[in-house]
């Protein structure tokens, strides 16, 4: 994990980013970096580093969450692999995160009921009080097949996955006819050992009598469009109808800190450490 | 389960089925039925009785399998979902059946490298030495991954699953970027209570990190082009590039026997009664 950087031109011989410029990058876990533009090695995104346009004004951080690669994820993920329609019900896991709760609030805005589920009573709080989803539940002290049945007895045509596991096998369960999964993370099984992956409910028959489309996705298919969902993000952010939040951790020497607490669920939105 | 039947036009008062003409039908378990054509009940995949076309000879009984809905699952559902190119690596579940059977031999017509999973010894035998599969296995004697990591260690393009389930889980895990999976049937789960489905290890992670997808699909998808796929079939057959088998049991009173033979994995090919 390099983890991602808004970083500031300090020298360079480059003619396109000049010195001045904010780039976000994926430079390392360190202050200062020497990148060659052109090919600045392995990133599991960036082809090169990208140039912040004019956020009008609001916080550069925004390019490492809601107007950045998370941003972008939320909006073609969702919208591209789970082509949602006015009157869908879909449901988010992870949905307190930066990619989760920014799905959510696409989905509001195209005619969508939301529910959400998360790891804690405050995040469950912050989704249904200030991002108005229909519903939220703590998947750690609910039974997700049940809420799902009484919170949408019609059953689910979307869902956005940031968890995989147990978890999703209980929704995937609760799946309307047709219905549409994008796998954007599977965070319950990352410390798992890969040749001995979490067991959890089998789906294929779920899939199959439902006629369930699954797909797992990189942000970088969309590369040639990224520039859209920066615009689009920005301006339902100065419309009002986009909220995020940051979970800002200050100083270098709490990186490590930063890092975990955000695999343990700590942070609400998008992590970020500021150097 | 109604099952399907070829059956013969005995009365008529409708003007398109003539008395003397074979149709295929969802009839029920019996000798002689009384169907209304034109509103003929809950059928899992057909709309109306179907007028079986000119065979060139080729016995009615192929309206039940290789050309009718199992022939027209195997072309569609592969082609349209799996989209092989030449080259590629695809592996079938429950590869010695009508339908797995089929799809291993279009994948070898479309210049792919097929490799079957299959329920006794003398399947893998047929599978190898009458369809030249490239592999073939017993799962029920074979560690899965171990099997696919010798036999195909550059992994696996396109999956076609008629089971579901842990061997699936294996198949899955082995697969390569961007891989296609078609979802046809589970049958390792269709016992299972469906709040208790069996526990497999977790696909969504490698879902994502391969960036797959994964269908479930009704061949009733493809009734607009019905035709096409048994036209083609019937000329994959005539050309002798498209082997068949039947299971054929004899007399009205053992189709229940037949059918939990076919359940136990006791046939080759398509299962059919003579009654």
């Amino acid at each position: 994990m390099t983890g991602t950087q808004v970083a500031k031109v300090t020298e360079s011989c480059h003619p396109e980013y000049k010195v001045g410029m904010h780039v976000v990058g994926d430079f390392g876990w360190q202050t200062r970096a020497v990148v060659n533009a052109d090919d600045p090695g392995a990133s599991l995104w960036l082809e090169k580093p990208y140039i912040i346009p004019d956020f009008s004004g609001l916080p550069l951080s925004l390019a490492l969450g809601v107007l950045g690669m998370p941003g972008n994820t939320a909006y073609f993920g969702f919208l591209e692999i789970c082509d949602p329609k006015p009157g869908d019900v879909v449901v988010v896991s992870g949905a307190a995160g930066a990619v989760g709760s920014h799905v959510g609030q696409i989905a509001q805005l195209k005619g969508c009921k939301v529910i959400g589920f998360t790891g804690s009573d405050e995040k469950v709080k912050w989704l249904v009080d200030e991002l108005r989803f229909d519903a939220a539940f703590n998947y750690k002290t609910t039974d997700v097949v049940e809420a799902l049945k009484q919170s949408t007895p019609e059953g689910v045509d979307c869902y956005f996955d940031n968890v995989g596991g147990a978890l999703s096998s209980a929704v995937i369960s609760q799946m309307r006819f047709r219905g549409r999964i994008s796998v954007c993370g599977s965070i319950s099984s990352y410390n798992a050992d890969i040749s001995k992956l979490p067991q959890a409910p089998d789906i294929q028959r779920t899939v199959l009598r439902k006629e369930l489309k699954m797909e797992g996705f990189s942000v970088k298919y969309w590369n040639d469009r990224w520039d859209e969902g920066i615009k689009q993000n920005l301006q339902w952010i100065k419309e009002g109808k986009l909220v995020y939040r940051e979970t800002v951790t200050e100083g270098f020497e709490n990186m490590t800190k930063a890092f975990i607490g955000m695999l343990r669920g700590e942070n609400i939105g998008k992590a970020v450490v500021k150097v």
